[in-house]
């Protein structure tokens, strides 16, 4: 099975200024690939640092990749460091990324530097992948056996050029044949889904490993991987597990890979032709967002209020000033009503509204931290729901948000029934 | 200077599966007490890959700091290895342990089970220190002229045990006093800032290092980092630096430390007992969500309409169909008329609105893909502008949202002026 290290550079991490994600999203992707990772080493902006740790982990695995220490300013040393254990230190303008710097600088309206230039410069002794989201392009250097890539540390541009790094690879016809399938949950907690799931678990076939990965946005993946067997075989016992699944978890479970919530809502109200529109109060527009992030989901999502301070919700959505007054803005009541009016000023087939408490104060006996009311209204129907979360105010944001759109698709009908391996 | 390197095992970290978080925690926990931290390095759940990354960290630092690895199931063999490289593979019972960990099986109601009581068992090597809010202890060991600490890998209980780590670190006199302080910049890139900087950076006094951290959403963050000298003197020279960086960048410079485009817009708009509400098409949301997320922010931000459809845009907001006919919704024109609609609505003193093509689709020659209008409304002031970012659709809809956040930011004449150091 082919090795992997990965080696991140930057002093900003060393002095734990940032939480470094790429090595992680690296990790996940060459692990999908087939390629083991045995290492992550990271580096300061150090020229000899830089050296002794990419020949390191060149010793002890056939494949390095190494992140950060791209850009323009002056602390990014790493490109002379990587032609020096390449064996020439002469360097080239890549004439391809050149253009792409050029326009990305005619698009900023910004004059082109020697700065800017000079990111298309690199060493004779690499072959270079373009990277069209930025000015700094991947590399990738053959040393002895072993390959050594190079990519911006920037998550975004990384982001996209690992996938034509790991297409590289793959083209050395060594990586193992691995199938990994996601299902997707939402609403039971990671441990509660392991109790459910023990039993199940345990009788999984031979070669089949199951992970749990939780997020609070998404819920939680159930990842199943399969090492060893046929391909097809193992695709009729993936589609078998899916339906044993679908027995014990319902309509928790709503998509496959890389589906959300909102996609598969987005992707119901298409199908149905209809529209939606939200009403938020602590929430704060993130649903609208949430939706946003599709592209072309302008012809369902029409749009929404947000009505955070509670005059907003009586003078915009119409609330009723005696609802607040009676029950207070986080209740039953006044989700209800902000349902209705935003569903009708929007003209819509559904609409969602919320009104919670996301901290960190505002909390009390009756309504503690965290509580958060729903509604949601479509054509002939009109439910609510209560929750309370646990979590600081960024995450119960994220929670109340994700809950509210897992609570319409529900509601909708929505969920995963059938599987494409 | 005192040099470490952490080390962090476990295979969940290697597959990807979590984001290692621990190693932040701990470098911006010793780089505050003085100490550099010059590697992280990341190791499976495997006996001898463990032995050699630490020895290997060893080698070359003076003090290690392992987590991870020391949990009940059977994966879990680091305890072995430490006792192995200790040069004594003796174990006893830590008693103050044990009972911290019977103390919390009563709590959980769980039986004490031998997995569990194992827990307080650690090299006759080691100096324990006990953890009160899990099962497993720190420990401490003396390598030759080395220190060696192996903490647990829950963050929650790392956070707790790593302070009585350092403390134990500064008994040996050899901490140095680092001064860190980050200047925060929006709207210029990168490279250009590094360009009108150069001069100023090549003069920096000695010991003084500058970095950029870019980061979409918050713009460049300059660090400058002191690693020598007086601190009393050094913070004065900082204060001095400031004033020299406020000149070549102007109210380009928008806070220090942890503040945030919106924290600063947002303190300003309570010192002047203003408020706000925004109009958002392409933003969908987001520049609502990023005021939510600003605890107590419902005194100053009212709300807004997401107007995502043109029909919500006149049929909400009440933009003329003939603006939109004749100039497009993508126009300044309608955001013009979509600030002045909900400052009105909302009865508030500032407006923000945005109208912009995010992707992937809907770009012309004439208004290309990441075209972005802006318009904010205030006290006696309406002015509009005119972008073109360069990403992805969420890539875009960041920018833009932090696009429009600092140019409300600037219209209110909100700049960093003086700076605590």
């Amino acid at each position: 099975m082919l090795t992997a290290s990965i080696c991140t550079i930057g002093d900003e991490i060393l002095i734990g200024q940032i939480v470094d994600t790429n090595k992680s999203y690296i990790s996940s992707a060459l692990n999908t690939a087939g390629i083991k990772v045995i290492s992550h080493l990271t580096t300061g902006d150090d020229e000899n640092s830089i050296e002794s740790t990419i020949n390191s982990a060149l010793s002890s695995s056939d494949i390095v990749i190494a992140t950060g220490g791209l850009g323009p300013t002056k602390d990014d040393i790493t490109k002379r460091v990587l032609a020096k254990i390449s064996g020439n230190s002469e360097m080239f303008y890549d004439s391809k990324q050149l253009e792409i710097i050029k326009s990305i600088c005619l698009k900023r309206e910004v004059l082109l530097s020697d700065l800017n230039k000079d990111q298309a410069l690199v060493p004779v002794n690499c072959t270079v992948f373009q990277n069209s989201f930025g000015t700094a392009p991947a590399m990738k250097f053959i040393i002895g056996d072993k390959l050594l890539y190079s990519l911006p540390g920037v998550p975004y541009e990384m982001q996209h050029l690992i996938e034509l790094v790991i297409k590289d690879i793959e083209t050395l016809g060594r990586c193992e044949k691995i199938i990994h399938h996601s299902f997707n949950s939402y609403g039971i907690p990671e441990s509660e889904l392991a109790q459910k799931l023990s039993e199940w678990e345990d009788n999984l076939p031979k070669g089949f490993k199951l992970a749990y990965l939780p997020n609070p946005a998404k819920g939680v993946k159930l990842r199943l991987s399969v090492y060893d067997g046929e391909e097809l075989s193992n695709k009729e016992t993936i589609k078998g597990l899916f339906n044993e699944l679908k027995g014990i978890l319902g309509n928790s479970l709503y998509g496959e890979g890389e589906d959300t919530l909102e996609s598969v809502v987005s992707k119901a109200l298409a199908e149905r032709g209809e529209t939606l529109s939200v009403a938020e109060s602590c929430t704060g527009g993130n649903i609208g967002r949430i939706f946003t992030s599709i592209p072309g989901s302008s012809s369902l999502f029409k749009g929404g209020i947000t009505a955070y301070d509670n005059s907003a919700k009586t003078d915009i959505l119409g609330v009723d000033p005696g609802i607040i007054e009676k029950f207070g803005a986080v209740s039953e009541e006044c989700v209800v009503a902000m349902a209705i009016s935003v569903k009708k000023m929007f003209k819509t087939d559904w609409s969602i509204s919320t009104s919670g408490i996301a901290g960190p104060d505002g909390g009390t006996d009756e309504k503690p931290l965290g509580t958060l009311w729903i509604a949601v209204s479509g054509p002939n129907v009109l439910v609510t729901k209560k929750s309370v979360y646990f979590g600081d105010r960024e995450r119960n944001i994220t929670r109340f948000s994700s809950g509210a759109v897992d609570f319409l698709r529900k509601t909708m009908g929505v969920e995963l029934n059938f599987i494409n391996v």
